[in-house]
C-alpha cells in the first residue's frame, strides 16, 4: 500500500512558501498504514501535472494531489484533471448549495461567478464536501487505484483529510500497521551513539528499521516497523526499546511520540497542580510562546516577562542594578535574579528566566555571542546554569529554548 | 537553466519533519536566475535514488540532492551515487583536514573512524567543503549537467549553498534573471479580487506571470518574470506594479520583497528613534517573538508582559480589577487598560495589547472562541479594535498576530 503526494504550485519551487501539507499527509497517511513512495512538488503547469499524474499512477496506489483548486486563471488542477480521465467539469447541486451557505453565513458579500463555479468537478469524480471552503475536494477511482485532489490551502487540507480521506481509505483498503517509536537524546553526537549501538543495532530483525536523526545537538533515533499482526509488531519493537534504552540512557530525554518536551512539562505540572511564569531576555517571548501555543496552557502558565532592555529588568522585573552593575547583565547572578523576582510577581512555583547574548553582533554586552545562563527558581531555591549556544541568532534562541526546557523538566520530574 | 531538488530521507514521507530545506534551494536559486522544475522527496533506498537520479537528469540541467551523507549505517547517498556514475569512493586528504580541525576545535571529543570516513568521496567528483561539518558536499558534472550533493542539517546545507555551490553555478553557467514582486493585501478575497483585476489580467505580456497565493484573510499577488536584460525585465515588472496598484489600493499593505510587515515596522520605529513595548494575553508571547526573531530587535525593543492568568493582569501589569469584573477579561477596556499601562511600565512610545479567547475551549470566559481585542497605546493616546477570528486556535493565534503588526503599521507609518 503505497501513496504518492504530488503538490502544486510555483510558490513551493520558488521558495516563497514552505511545504508543511506534505509532512501532514504523509503523517495521517502512516498513521492508517498507508506508506509514502515519494513526494512531488510541481509547477502550475499542464503538462507536467499530466506527466507527475502518469508517473505516480505507475508508482503508487493512493496518488493525492493538493493545490491548484481555487477560483482564478493561475488555478488549473481541475482542468488538468479532466484531461488526464478524459472527463468533462460538470456542475454539482450540492457543492453550489456549500457554497452559497459558506457565502451567506461567513463571506456576507456578494457572490462572484468564478465562486459558484468553483462547484464544478471532474464528471465521474466522487466529490468530496469542503465544509471551510469553497474548493471542494475530488475522489477518482480508477482500478484498484484512487486519486484525490485537495485544495492547498492547509486548514481546508487538513478537515478535508480528517473527514473525507482518511475514512474512505480506511474502507477500501486493507492496510498494514505502521509504529515508530523515536529515542529524543541530547548531548552526544551521532557518530559516538552509534559506536555505542553498533552491535544492537546489527542485531535488529529485519522488519524494524533504525534511522538517525541529528539537529542542533539533539540525535533522534527512530525505530519504524511494519505489519498486519499490530500486537506482534508492538511486541518486536517494545522488545528493541527494551534492549536500546539501556545502551543510551544517560543521553535519553524521552520518547518523541510522548509529545513535545513543553507538552510533557504542560502534563507533569497540571498534574502536579503546579504553576510556571518566565522571565524572558534573549529567548524574547519564544519560550513563553512555545508553552502557550497549546491549549491548557491557562492551567499551569501564569504568565511572562521579556526585559529585553536592560532598564526593564530593573524597572518591570525589579532586579537590582547594583547585581547588573556588579556582574554584568549576562550572569549567572542576573539570571537568578531574574528568576527570583518572577516568581515573587508572578506567585509561581516555578519560574525560568534566560539571559544571553544571540547575537549576531556583540553589543556593548561583556559576554560574546551565544553565551546564555538559564535559571530556575522555585520558591525557597534558585540555580542556574551557563551554555555557549554557536554565533547564528536564530539558533542561538532555539537551543537556550530547548535548555530551558530541560533544566525545568529534570526539575519538576524530581519531585 | 532548469534545476531539480531531490531531498533524501524517510523522516520527510513519514512527515516526522517538515522539508525547509527545499523552499531555502528553490529561493537562493532563483536569486542568481535558476528556476526549480521540480522537488521530488524520496526514500533512504538505493533503487528510489537510483531512479531519481535518472528522471532528474532527463528533466533538468541541476540536480541538487540533499540528505544521507551522514556517517550511520542508514545514510547511502554516497554509496548510491558512486554505483550511478560508476565511481569508487576514494579519501580526501582535505576533509580528512577539515573532519579533524571540527573534532579538535569544537567537539572535543575523540574522533571515530565513522567520523574519519566522511573524507570518504566518490572518485573524480570535486569537493565542496563544509567548514560547519563533517559531512562534505560533493560536485559531479556530467556533460553540460551538474550533480551537487549536500548534508541535510538545515544549517549545514546553507553554508554550502552560500559559500560553494551559488558561486560556481554562476560561473558555469549563463543564467537569465528572474524577478518577483509580490502584493500583500488584507482583507479582500481572491475570488473579488480577481473580478477587481480582471482586465490588466487579461493583458499582463507574455513574459509576466501573476499567481494568487491566498491565506488567512490575506491574499498575496505575486507578478514573476524572466529574462536576459535585467533592466527591461524590471521595466516590464514596473509598469505592471504601477498599472495594478490604484486597482488594490484600499487593500494593499506592502510588498513581500520589502521584508516582512514585523521588519518593515522595526525599520521605521528604528528611524524614528521611537520604543515599543508589548502586554500579551492571548497571542502568549507569540507577539514579542515576532520582532525578537529580528536582530537589532534591542533598538526599539524594550520589552513585554506575557499577563496569562487573570490576576497577573493586576498584580503584574496593574490594570484596575474594576474594569476587568467590570467589562470581563476579553472586552476592548481591559486590552486598553493593558496597553496603557504597558507604555507606562516600560516607558515606551508605543505598546501593543492583545486579550483574547483562542481556544478551543470557551473556558469560564465570557467571550467566545476566537474573539480578540487588540489595543494600542502612545504616551497620549489608546484605541482598541476587536477581532472575530475563528476557532482553531493556532489560526486565531497568528491572525491576532498579523492584526496587531497591521495596527501598528498603520499607527507609525501616519507619524
Amino acid at each position: 500500500m503505497q501513496a504518492e503526494i504530488i503538490t502544486i504550485g510555483d510558490e513551493i519551487l520558488i521558495g516563497q512558501i514552505v511545504d508543511t501539507n506534505s509532512a501532514y499527509i504523509g503523517k495521517t497517511l502512516n498513521s492508517i498504514g498507508v506508506s509514502v513512495y515519494q513526494i512531488t512538488s510541481i509547477q502550475d503547469d499542464k503538462q507536467h501535472i499530466l506527466k507527475a499524474l502518469a508517473e505516480a499512477e505507475v508508482n503508487a496506489d493512493i496518488i493525492i494531489l493538493t493545490g491548484g483548486l481555487g477560483p482564478t486563471k493561475d488555478d488549473i488542477t481541475k482542468h488538468t484533471i479532466c484531461d488526464y480521465f478524459n472527463y468533462v467539469l460538470v456542475r454539482d447541486a450540492a457543492v453550489t448549495k456549500n457554497i452559497q451557505r459558506i457565502w451567506n453565513d461567513f463571506i456576507k458579500k456578494p457572490i462572484q461567478q468564478m465562486n459558484l463555479d468553483q462547484a464544478l468537478v471532474p464528471s465521474k469524480a466522487k466529490v468530496l464536501m469542503n465544509l471551510v471552503g469553497s474548493a471542494p475536494g475530488i475522489w477518482i477511482e480508477k482500478g484498484e487505484k484512487v486519486f484525490i485532489s485537495m485544495p492547498g490551502v492547509p486548514f481546508e487540507m487538513k478537515a478535508l483529510m480528517q473527514e473525507e480521506v482518511l475514512p474512505k481509505l480506511k474502507i477500501k483498503y486493507k492496510r498494514p500497521f505502521i509504529k515508530h517509536k523515536t529515542f529524543l537524546t541530547y548531548g552526544m553526537g551521532e557518530s559516538v551513539l552509534a559506536t555505542i549501538i553498533e552491535d544492537w543495532e546489527d542485531n535488529l530483525p529485519n522488519n524494524i528499521k533504525l534511522a538517525y536523526l541529528p539537529n542542533l545537538g539533539k540525535v533522534r533515533l527512530r525505530l519504524s516497523g511494519k505489519g498486519f499482526d499490530e500486537k506482534a509488531l508492538d511486541n518486536d519493537i517494545e522488545k528493541q526499546v527494551e534492549a536500546l534504552l539501556p545502551l543510551i540512557k544517560d543521553v535519553f530525554t524521552g520518547f518523541e511520540e510522548d509529545g513535545d518536551l513543553e507538552v510533557l512539562i504542560a502534563k507533569q505540572l497540571t498534574n502536579q497542580n503546579k504553576t510556571l511564569s518566565i522571565a524572558e531576555s534573549c529567548t524574547g517571548g519564544k519560550l513563553a510562546e512555545t508553552f502557550t501555543q497549546h491549549s491548557g496552557a491557562s492551567t499551569y502558565f501564569k504568565g511572562g516577562i521579556v526585559t529585553y532592555a536592560t532598564q526593564t529588568k530593573i524597572d518591570v522585573l525589579g532586579v537590582s542594578e547594583e547585581i547588573i552593575n556588579k556582574y554584568s547583565v549576562v550572569s549567572a547572578q542576573v539570571a537568578e535574579a531574574m528568576a527570583t523576582q518572577c516568581v515573587k510577581l508572578y506567585n509561581t512555583d516555578f519560574a525560568i528566566a534566560t539571559t544571553g547574548n544571540a547575537g549576531p553582533t556583540k553589543g556593548d554586552e561583556k559576554a560574546g555571542v551565544g553565551t546564555v545562563y538559564i535559571a530556575l527558581a522555585t520558591k525557597k531555591d534558585v540555580f542556574s546554569q551557563k551554555f555557549e549556544l554557536g554565533n547564528n541568532r536564530t539558533r542561538v534562541i532555539n537551543k537556550a529554548v530547548n535548555k530551558a526546557l530541560e533544566l525545568l523538566q529534570k526539575e519538576i520530574f524530581k519531585n
